[in-house]
């Protein structure tokens, strides 16, 4: 099977939104007027970012989650992604399986395949993904405010979890390892959340590096600090989290886990209830954890206000 | 160096079209009015499209000008690109020539680098590009019209040549080989050209693969054929080639070479004079090598016009 076989058999789909999708040296693409553009990249690499072992069809689904999430942060709807694959060799199997992982996600989402690469080397999956927001409504991360409250989606800490099950750090019973280990593998972006809280949330990231390193960014973009309630961030570790972990891995899996694909955002106090109808809206439950401070850094209390001392990382690919 | 050091030491500049840069979960970019994007993604692997010897500056110059070609060919204006870079390690000396290379290219063309991903790994290069035209003006592969002029920009082959030098099937003199070596390494993608071409040429693609492939591609998308007079063609070889080279590789470096990253395009003869005025305001060589014709397939003709029988393929990462 050569190059151009394998892009017509498992990537040309025709085009729906865009003007030209996969085929030309370009993709063409008409934005809807009224709107900015997000993009954003991320390559995942075989050993990094996932095992050897993993399903090809969770493979497939990860890569484009991951990149989705970039959207979700940025309360942006997705349009469009470019895929750029480097396989060892045209497995069709493989091929097979990545591709409905991959596909099954972007019909979901209503986000269409319109280019890419594809070329012989080690495993590595390079998506850029294309959103748009109503001008001006890009949620960032530079905009937090003081006094507003810290909200995070979802449940932290099953995907580190598993990791350390892989690594053999714990032993997990099957029914939870398989749980954490589809959390892991199958991350679920937060696209509607995101969007729901266009006009609500001041500021706003993706937790992939873990909690404490991806609020960092948004504290240190916005010039400001944060106190955080152990007792209520203990809210968000899963049932799995809760049940099979000693204490300090727990608190570990939720602050410092990465790769939970949630979001953590601010918003105004007065603004609690919109964020409760955002929750509702989309189904997807949201935790207050703490609120932003003028002092730079980030405070962990616990529910009588002493601090709590923390050695709490997130991940960092060359650390 | 950690990740986040990296990026803002070698890659985080201040964002100048672009409404939000690097370092927030996406990019956020406001297109022009009245314009459509044109985007394209390539992925360059150590071994596969370049040798680990080569200087990380051309390195730099090389992965973002395979992706202004394909804007190129599409006629499209350079705008922004998102890089996602994986590296065995955070080699400082090796990043500061590489985004030399790289941000000097950028420079040249007013395309700003929005965002990325850097991620620890096998080397691997993937730039996502982007481009706008005005509506409706992307030159597309599939609009070639019978009885239309072929032309292609440049010349061809020197790129093939240094390989062949590089796997030690031919033997240059230094001088010619570093010619073609800097042809390889740095090619020149003809970014004016194909703007200037907007509204005269029927069809165009860059060429990556090699002529006869990257025709092939606009003769299948526009469902014609072509006639090709060698004699013309053989216009197309660079002095290195047409000095050094038995005639046999010559002609195989011209048909066959790839990674010229030259434009191969159609025009109707009656816009014979534009084609012209579009070579010169650019001061870019374009040479007519034949006619788009109604029967499928490429036929080769000598100057008698008696048919020219060769095997000539084009380049297949999987064949």
């Amino acid at each position: 099977m050569g190059e151009f076989d394998l892009i017509d058999r498992f990537f040309k789909r025709p085009p729906r939104q865009a003007v030209v999708g996969v085929g030309d040296d370009c993709a063409v693409w008409t934005p809807r007027e009224g709107h900015q553009l997000a993009l954003s990249a991320d390559m995942l690499v075989e050993g990094r970012h996932f095992l050897s072992t993993v399903d090809p069809v969770h493979l497939g689904h990860k890569a484009l989650a991951v990149n989705l999430s970039d959207l979700a942060a940025c309360g942006a709807t997705p349009q469009a992604f470019l895929l750029s694959l480097s396989l060892p060799r045209a497995d069709e199997a493989w091929l097979s399986l990545f591709t409905k992982g991959l596909f099954d996600l972007a019909d979901a989402h209503a986000c269409e395949l319109i280019g890419g690469d594809t070329t012989q080397g080690p495993l590595n999956i390079a998506i850029t993904v294309m959103g748009d927001v109503p001008n001006g409504h890009a949620i960032l991360r530079r905009n937090a405010q003081v006094g507003d409250d810290i909200y995070v989606s979802g449940f932290l800490g099953d995907a580190r979890l598993a990791l350390e099950a892989f690594r053999g750090a714990i032993s997990l019973p099957e029914s939870v390892f398989s749980i954490a280990r589809s959390r892991m593998e199958c991350p679920d972006p937060r696209v509607g959340l995101g969007q729901a809280l266009r006009g609500t949330a001041t500021a706003m990231a993706d937790i992939s590096d873990g909690l404490v390193g991806d609020l960092g960014h948004i504290l240190q973009s916005s010039h400001v600090g944060a106190e955080i309630d152990v007792s209520l961030a203990s809210n968000l570790m899963s049932t799995a989290t809760l049940w099979h972990c000693p204490e300090d891995l727990a608190l570990t899996c939720v602050f410092a886990g990465g790769d939970d694909y949630e979001l953590v955002f601010t918003a105004a106090p007065s603004s609690a209830q919109q964020v409760q109808l955002a929750s509702e809206m989309t189904n997807t439950r949201v935790t207050r954890i703490g609120r932003i401070c003028p002092e730079p850094g980030l405070n962990l209390r616990d529910a009588q206000g002493r601090s709590v001392k923390r050695t709490l990382l997130s991940f960092d690919h060359f650390g």
